[in-house]
């Protein structure tokens, strides 16, 4: 009997990735199309399933697609819908019905929908580093700080459908950074990549400590990486103060709901090297002694050019 | 045919509440025994299981007992025991298969175990006012402050069976309040009963704003509330500074699970008067927008005298 297959898409502010997936997590087909040339949904969700249609006659595998899973932003599981989506220009005001649109214009294959961050959470316990983990927090640190949570082997989604938001959980109380979201003092104002080179400038500005970032007109979180992987003491510094961050929220996480690890994936998730030693110090610092040293930190284990897609599709299965 | 039954146990430091409990929440016979008379726990556990059988006698139900739940510090659902209870003077060391054990003695009925404050939340649910809720999260505001998570009609227990411990979240970052964890900032040093009257003690020592409190010897949250009621300006800023701290941690606790409701229970939550108003506000501001005046806060619609009982005994269903 021919293997069943499923369909991943991952929705971004500029591209979707898109890609035909098997049950070991082998990406066998995919393709990108721009998602920002659109005012409207319906027309991009035309020219989607143009295109995965596309990739299914490529591969020749026609008529064994189960299911369709997408990763997209301001995304309801519960619903399908994708509501008030600031960062898509087809997305940006009111409710699109985008699982139930695509699902008819797929021919019926059934569709599911939820944020990246959530699709990254079913990535890694189905193909990644949460394989056989029922317990566990995925932390995605890219531009911004997603979450998906895994409770007795399930995504939380909550009451409405949008649970999981820890990057605007608030880590500074007082006079913290304003975030996008309105809010002071969240997470992803510190601990994104955003996050990081905004340190690293403000202490620049603020000291006169010598590092080799003086000589950068705009420094990006990378910047600061190569700077600390050459030695530069301040890159360094900007490092411990984001892993310290991280670990102390993360101490918090743990306290509501135990996971087995905290797992971490994206950009950011790169500088380990420098991120791993402040996490674990100030996570186990800050939790009660019955969690201290228990609760491992792990990092994604997906191909990063494949790891979105791998995601959008666990949700398929 | 007869009715099905269970017995609720609720065990704390110097008493256990025992009591006999019908599928609509009525405790049709109870009963209370010493619970720090022993060093080990086989023969306090012997005890119970007299008081058990008396009281299963007394009401006429023998042979209509289904299960017993206990609720108790320390408890582990998954094990079925207590590790390491300091509050109890039989539990302070190493691991008692408490449910085991009482199983034994109560000639198989099966026992099922989890600390008072998950109890708590499966007594709102089953009885109370959160009642055809599937996500919540229930506070007990008492000596400490407890809690227990509720996501898709189920109780969070965690990779390890002790989720959902946020009253040892950190609510003040730098410089507060030393728990009796070994922590400091936990949110129950600051909003638990004992919380407030240090809040109340702190603020006499350091101003001299004049207030009723100043009379009193040994102040108490109970002292706090009276002399809120009374108009005592120091006590109503004592109830606002601690239902600020109450709405900043519920919002970060929305985040994560995005709950339909915020359950308060406790003797402290009696002060509801003067909390509701800083915990909503402080709660708003700190969540983001898309559940901003959404999450409800309800109070506990149990009768406090039968509301550990219960909690104990839904359990066991």
């Amino acid at each position: 009997m021919e293997q069943n297959l499923v369909i991943g898409v991952d929705i971004g502010g500029q591209t979707a990735k898109c890609g035909v997936v098997d049950a070991r997590g082998t990406v066998i087909c995919q393709t990108v199309i721009r998602s920002d040339q659109h005012e409207a949904a319906e027309p991009f969700i035309a020219e989607l399933a143009v295109a995965l249609k596309r990739i299914v006659k490529e591969a020749g595998v026609e008529g064994r697609i189960r299911g369709i899973g997408v990763g997209a932003p301001n995304a309801n599981y519960y619903t399908g819908d994708i509501e008030n989506a600031v960062n898509l220009s087809w997305g940006r005001s009111g409710t699109i019905h985008f699982a139930s649109l695509l699902k008819d214009a797929m021919d019926g294959i059934p569709v599911t929908l939820t944020n990246d961050a959530n699709a990254a959470a079913m990535g890694e316990m189905t193909y990644g580093a949460a394989r056989g983990m029922k317990n566990f927090i995925m932390i995605t640190l890219g531009t911004g700080v997603g979450s998906g949570i895994v409770i007795n082997g399930e995504v939380v989604y909550g009451h409405d459908g949008f649970a999981g938001e820890l990057g605007h959980t608030t880590i500074v109380r007082h006079n913290g950074r304003l975030c996008n979201c309105g809010k002071t003092g969240c997470l992803e104002t510190y601990c994104s990549a955003i996050g990081v080179a905004r340190t690293a400038r403000e202490w620049l500005d603020m000291s006169d400590t010598p590092s080799v970032l003086r000589s950068l007109e705009n420094i990006t979180s990378k910047d600061v990486y190569e700077a600390a992987k050459e030695g530069d003491e301040l890159a360094r510094k900007v490092f411990d103060f984001t892993g310290t961050l991280l670990g102390e929220a993360f101490a918090d996480f743990i306290q509501f709901s135990a996971p087995e690890a905290i797992v971490l994936f994206g950009g950011l998730a790169r500088s380990k090297e420098f991120l791993t030693e402040p996490i674990e110090r100030a996570m186990n610092a800050n939790v009660l002694p019955l969690w201290r040293g228990k609760v491992k930190l792990v990092y994604s284990s997906l191909k990063e050019s494949d790891a979105a897609i791998l995601g959008a599709s666990a949700l398929a299965w």
